[in-house]
C-alpha cells in the first residue's frame, strides 16, 4: 500500500473545514501556533463588538448588560472540557506567572510542615522563577525550590516535597509527561501536583479530573488562540477549593466586592482566585476564540496533530540534505506533543531564513528550530511545503547569508 | 457681573476640541469616566490594527516588528508626564491589586525591622485586601495592616510603620489627600509611601517626583481611557530601584527572558516589575488612548475639572427640590478631585432612574450617588442637563417607581 500524499490526507481530514474559521496570513505557513495562535473570525468580530459597541457605546453598563462581570467564569467553563475538568473548577485570570504564585502559595499551605517545591531543570523558566520569588519572600524555611533532571523525578520525590510542579508538555522538545503516573506517584508520597498546560491545552486531550490532578495553570494565547497576551487560567480540583488561601487577594476575589468592606473575605469556589479587575478586552476576545472548539472531538484533534508531525518527520528523513537536523522530540506517539524540535548548529540562521521564505517557526536557545502544529488550521500540504522550503534553504546554503546570522531579540 | 451660562463656558473652553477625539455614546451624559473612561478614535483604530493586522497577519513577528515587547515600557513612559515622573520610573503591567502586592512586598524589604503597613479605613478596599493577603502569607510578625481614620494619620504614624499606603483621591468622596505633606511626614518618621493614583491620574496634575514619593500604582481604565480592564501601572522612584526585590518574578521581569535560564535574575530598572506575558491587545489600546493627552496642559485640565464640579454644585444648590442631596465631597478646590459624591437615602433608586434617563453616574454603598467629571470630553451644558434631569426625577418622584428600587449587582 502506498503512503498517502499530502493532498490525499487533506482531502480526508475531518477537521479540514475548521480552517475556514480562521483569518490566516495570506502568505506562507504558520508553524508557531504553540507561541501565538491565529485569529478566528469570531474573535475578530468580538474584538470589534467589545471595543466599539460594548465599551464605546454601552460603557459602564456593559458590566451587567454584556456580562463582563462573569467573563472569568464563562471563559473558565469554556476551557474546562478541553482539559478534562468538570464544571466549577476553572477560571480565567491574570498570567501563568501570577497564577502560579497564587497556586504554589495555596498548595504549600495545604501541606504545612513540608517546604519543598520539586520541578525539573527543563521546565519553562517562568514556572521556576515564580517559585524562586516565593522562596525569596518567605525564606528557605518556608519554601524551597528543588530542581532535578526529568529522569530523576522518582528518586527526588522525598517526603519534604509539598508540591510537584510539572509542565504537561515540555516547551522545547514537546515531550509529554505522564500525567496519570506522575500524579499518582506524587500523591503516594503525600505531595500535591501542579500541571502547567501551556503546551497541551487545545492541542490534545488533557484529563485533569481523571488523573486526579490537584491544580493546573495554562495559557490563553497558544493553542487556545486567544490573542497576544490573552489571560491565563487556573484549575483547582473541587476537593481542595474549600480550604484554600491564596495571597493575591484583590477585590474581584472578594465574596461581595461591591460591599466595599475593609476586610477581605474570599469568594467561594474558583472566584477566590481572582485579584484585580479582569482584562475585559483581552478576555472577551479569548472567549470568542474558544468557540472554534465547539463540536471538536479531542481525540480527532490529537490524531491529526500526530499525523501532521509524523508527516513532517517522514518528509525530513526522506531528504538526505536534511540529515544534519537532529530530532529531539519523541518519536513515540505517546510522548510526542504537537510540536517538533530539531537541533542544528545553525538553528538561528535556518529559522531566520525560513521566516524570510514565509515559513514561520521559532528558534529556542541555544540550537533548536521549533515547529508547532495547530491541527485546527494546518494542512498536510503546508507541512510538505515547509519541508520543501527547508530543504531548499539547506541545499542552496541560503541560510549562510549574512542577514540571517545576526542574532536579535526573539520571542 | 453675571455668572456665565453653560453655553458661554463651553464656548470659552480651551479643551472643547478634545471632545472630537472621543467616540461618545450617541445619547445621554456620561458622568462615569472615573469608573470607565470613554473610547477615543485612536484607541478604536489601534484595536482594529492590533487585532486584524498585527495579530491576524503578522502574528509572532509583531513582538519585534510592532514593538509588542516594549509596550509596557512605552506605555509607562507615556503615563509618566501625567503623574510628574521623570523617565525610567513608570511601567505598565497587570492590575493595581497585583502591582500593589509587588510594591508592598518590596517596600517592606526596604524597611526591614518594621512590619506595619498603615492605611485608612476609607482607602479603596482592594488596596487593603492586598496587604491582608500578604499578611496572611507572611504572618503578622512580618506584615501587619493597621487601619486608622483619615483624621488620625498623624498620630497613627508610629515607628513600626514601614509603609504608608494612601489613595491620592478618595474613591467615594473625591477628597484629595495632600501628597506633599503626607509624604514628608512619613519620611520624617522613616516610613515609605505608596500612592494609589486610580482616581487622580489623568484628571489633575500629580507631582510624584516633586513630592519625593517612593512608589505609586494607578489604573489604565479610568481617566486614562484605556478600556475596560486596561492594564495598570507602577511608579518606583529611581533612588529605590537598585535595591528592590519583588516577589512576582515572572519571565518578563528577567534580565534576559529568552536565554531561558533556570535561575531568576531581575532586569534593571522598571522592567523588574514585569511578571508574565503582557496583555498585548489591552495594552496596545491603552497606549493609543494615551495619545489624547498629547499637548494637554494639566493645569488647564484641572481648571476645567474644577469648573465642571463647581457648576454642578451651583446648579444643585440653586434648586430647592434637591435640598435633600447632601454633598460629601470637599467644597474647597484644594481638596476636591474630579468627582462629586452626594448622600441621599434613596441613592440607589435615584442613580437607577438617572441611568434610565441617560445620565450615567454610579452608586456606591450604602447611600451615595457618585458623578465623575472627565474634563476631556464633558461639556458644561452636559452638567447643566444632568442637573435638570436629576431635578425632574426628584420633583416627579420618578425614582420611586418599583423598577428603580430593586438592587442588582453593580460596578
Amino acid at each position: 500500500m502506498n503512503t498517502p500524499t499530502a493532498q490525499q490526507l487533506d482531502a480526508e481530514d475531518p477537521l479540514a473545514a475548521k480552517r475556514d474559521d480562521f483569518l490566516l496570513p495570506e502568505q506562507g505557513v504558520y508553524l508557531d501556533g504553540n507561541s501565538l495562535g491565529c485569529l478566528t473570525r469570531q474573535a475578530r468580530q468580538r474584538a470589534r463588538e467589545v471595543v466599539e459597541q460594548q465599551w464605546g457605546q454601552d460603557l459602564i453598563k456593559s458590566w451587567n448588560s454584556h456580562g463582563w462581570i462573569d467573563l472569568p467564569t464563562r471563559c473558565g467553563e469554556k476551557i474546562a472540557p478541553l482539559i478534562g475538568a468538570a464544571p466549577g473548577q476553572v477560571i480565567c485570570c491574570d498570567s501563568i506567572s501570577v497564577n502560579l504564585f497564587k497556586i504554589v502559595s495555596a498548595a504549600l499551605k495545604l501541606r504545612a510542615g513540608r517546604r519543598t517545591v520539586l520541578s525539573t531543570v527543563s521546565n519553562f523558566p517562568t514556572d521556576l522563577y515564580t517559585v524562586q520569588g516565593l522562596q525569596a519572600l518567605l525564606g528557605e524555611q518556608q519554601c524551597r525550590l528543588q530542581l532535578c533532571a526529568d529522569t530523576e523525578l522518582e528518586s527526588a520525590l522525598g517526603d519534604d516535597v509539598a508540591v510537584l510542579l510539572m509542565s504537561h508538555v515540555d516547551f522545547r522538545t514537546g515531550y509529554v509527561n505522564d500525567m496519570q503516573h506522575l500524579t499518582a506517584m506524587a500523591h503516594q508520597l503525600g505531595a500535591l501536583v501542579i500541571w502547567d498546560l501551556a503546551h497541551s491545552a487545545g492541542a490534545m486531550p488533557v484529563m485533569l479530573d481523571d488523573c486526579r490532578a490537584d491544580f493546573a495553570v495554562g495559557c490563553g494565547y497558544k493553542y487556545l488562540n486567544g490573542g497576544p497576551g490573552a489571560p491565563a487560567f487556573i484549575y483547582a480540583a473541587k476537593r481542595h477549593q474549600a480550604g484554600l488561601q491564596q495571597p493575591l487577594s484583590g477585590w474581584m476575589g472578594h465574596r461581595a466586592p461591591f460591599d466595599f468592606d475593609t476586610h477581605y473575605a474570599p469568594a467561594a469556589g474558583m472566584q477566590q482566585f481572582l485579584s484585580g479587575t479582569p482584562a475585559v478586552l483581552s478576555m472577551s476576545v479569548l472567549e470568542a476564540a474558544l468557540d472554534v472548539f465547539r463540536g471538536i472531538d479531542l481525540s480527532v484533534l490529537r490524531s491529526k496533530s500526530l499525523a501532521l508531525t509524523d508527516l513532517f518527520i517522514r518528509q525530513v528523513r526522506a531528504r538526505p540534505a536534511l540529515a544534519d537536523l537532529q530530532l529531539i522530540s519523541p518519536i513515540e506517539h505517546e510522548y510526542r506533543g504537537s510540536q517538533l524540535a530539531w537541533r542544528h548548529p545553525d538553528a538561528w540562521a535556518i529559522s531566520q531564513a525560513l521566516i524570510a521564505r514565509g515559513i514561520i517557526g521559532d528558534f529556542r536557545a541555544p540550537d533548536i528550530v521549533r515547529f508547532g502544529f495547530s491541527p485546527l488550521y494546518l494542512r498536510y500540504q503546508d507541512v510538505e511545503r515547509s519541508v520543501d522550503v527547508l530543504e531548499d534553504i539547506v541545499c542552496t546554503g541560503m541560510y549562510r547569508q549574512s542577514q540571517f546570522q545576526l542574532r536579535k531579540k526573539v520571542t
